[in-house]
């Protein structure tokens, strides 16, 4: 469907503008969305660009039922010199087709998507926002629409793409924060979707969440489901463990997401010649890095956070307190390099963005 | 809530009727929907019957993005002399209270929504079919309805109820089927969710199930995610072998659904004095029993196909055949008790069913 055309309707009234201060994650979208359909018959097909508004669902549809459901999410930045950039899409559009692999959803064309991506993020270009640590959210998602409880991968689709501008994730913003190693709960096991990022691997962190939020942690740090020592996760993002200058950060296994970002940082650590290993990582090694005083930085890195500090790690009776609560310098310096590449402030060597160009608009 | 009145609005036309010969599962519903919403100020509010149609939902909705769903099923029948019975509903709101609290929705009141059912039942009791092997199938879920990318549990709810006249749920009726004894792919793990009747716990069953069909079989044995060697569940069912005269099923030890026909086949197998166990069986056990000889049968349990005889278990290049590929003495006097009890035709010692009375009729 490359050259598909995308069929425009335009929005009478704009919607206001929410106060770039008080930029929530999530709750505020722009004026218009992209969807397109999918049926056996046609393919994907009919996209098209609309005012962002309600869809109308059969209550029997089955992703109710059985969260038949992918997404991915990306950002948007407006550079000082007025373009506007989209960070490494082609990578997210990639993981969203291995998603849909998983879940048995028909794979779409990733050039087309980000034509799409591209067309939309124009048309509601005056969404960007330009305050620090404010961008525009990207969320496309895909889900199955068959009206039918049998549980079988739906026949028919759809691709809906969303546009939030965003603040920071953190209401501590980029400030260290306290978090608690779960050993009860499970996100994910080899033969699951850890791999994937399907709708269903996200609500089932809620209860493990709500435990480490009673104890006034931000967040999890999730351990291997079966012998509950290999670490995996850190909430909704990958996580990275600075000892005795070296960084570590667990590999690509089968249950652990494919993090942009953590590519990312990889990349530029490895640019920066500071050694980085994707390896297996025990709570219990990090615990004896930490009594021996070789635990210098852990951080989080997702696309929301981009990069979050993390301050103090909770497991059992043991806290461990890192950098003694501050933002470790490498932490620094790879959010201040990201979002610097992300915003067109610094150099991107790595040809990591993706600009809008100006001819699009219609 | 237990005597807030539910508001009901009848439908002016009613709907045509399937053939009751033509019912395939969940892809015809009934001419009315029951309907609540939750919010954190008003708790379950505003319950109403309404005449069954689409509904309207933001495209930033949650449920959307992180699955926060549950839902449960269960089926009514009409009898013989006219009335009306619903199997073990409170079992199932039950279930649904516990699948709520495994992902963080607030609870309902099983009262209330017991009699929710009865009156939603009544007002579209002529999508009852009574053809054999037929029956109104009911399914409440709710949703998460928040208008929010972040991930963390919703703060609005929608409790949604229909209702599908339903056939028999394989295509191939009350025949003994083939099954594929998955290795590679994982349900449930220990700290996850596989106890709960969340809606993300079924699409990621799809992938496992495509590569049962393709070699020829109706569904997958699940085996434990750690060591791959206990058996779990059969498809969306729980499994039952029987062995030299003695029935063996997997104890509920947290990655499985607590059945509600698995807790009535475990009932009826004591009262009739045929040995029961809930136990840990491997899938090894169950082939040294098939080469001795001494694997009698093997049957699914769930409420959409009551109780589904396996002919075949396909294990890797072991080809497992039951009971000469027919159904089994135990597996067809299990099943026509159960249908029997559930249609009225048998009486009920156990007081399973929960008859709609007469004068709900409004």
């Amino acid at each position: 469907m490359r050259n598909t055309k995308i069929n425009i309707e335009r929005r009478k009234n704009k919607k206001t503008k929410p106060a770039p201060e008080n930029l929530g994650f999530g709750t505020v979208y722009s004026d218009h969305m992209f969807i397109m359909d999918y049926s056996t018959e046609k393919g994907w097909h009919s996209p098209k660009i609309t005012p962002y508004g309600p869809i109308s669902l059969d209550p029997g549809t089955s992703v109710f039922q059985y969260a038949q459901s992918v997404f991915d999410g990306f950002k948007a930045y407006r550079t000082e010199d007025n373009r506007i950039l989209i960070f490494r899409p082609e990578e997210n559009l990639k993981r969203l087709n291995a998603s849909c692999d998983r879940l048995c959803i028909p794979s779409i064309d990733e050039e087309f998507v980000l034509k799409a991506v591209k067309q939309l993020v124009d048309i509601d270009q005056d969404w960007i926002p330009t305050l620090k640590g404010t961008s525009l959210y990207i969320r496309p998602y895909i889900i199955a629409t068959d009206v039918s409880l049998s549980v079988t991968p739906s026949k028919t689709y759809k691709f809906i793409m969303i546009l939030s501008p965003v603040g920071a994730y953190y209401s501590e913003g980029f400030n260290p924060v306290g978090i608690n190693v779960e050993e009860t709960y499970a996100r994910a096991v080899k033969g699951g979707t850890g791999a994937a990022k399907t709708a269903g691997n996200y609500s089932p962190g809620y209860k493990a969440q709500e435990k480490a939020s009673e104890k006034g942690n931000a967040q999890v740090l999730w351990l291997d489901a079966i012998e509950k020592k290999y670490i995996e996760e850190v909430g909704s993002m990958n996580v990275f463990f600075k000892i005795n200058n070296e960084v570590i950060t667990p590999p690509l296994n089968g249950t652990i997401l494919s993090g942009i970002t953590r590519m990312s940082v990889i990349e530029l650590l490895k640019y920066w010649n500071v050694p980085v290993y994707e390896r297996d990582i025990t709570i219990e090694e990090v615990h004896q890095a930490y009594v021996n005083g070789g635990l210098e930085e852990v951080f989080g890195a997702g696309t929301a956070a981009v990069i979050a500090p993390i301050g103090q790690l909770n497991w059992g009776d043991q806290e461990m307190v890192i950098n003694n609560k501050q933002t470790g310098g490498l932490s620094q310096k790879l959010f201040d390099t990201l979002i610097g590449i992300q915003t067109g402030k610094l150099e991107d060597p790595f040809n990591w963005t993706v600009e809008v160009e100006k001819e699009l608009t219609l």
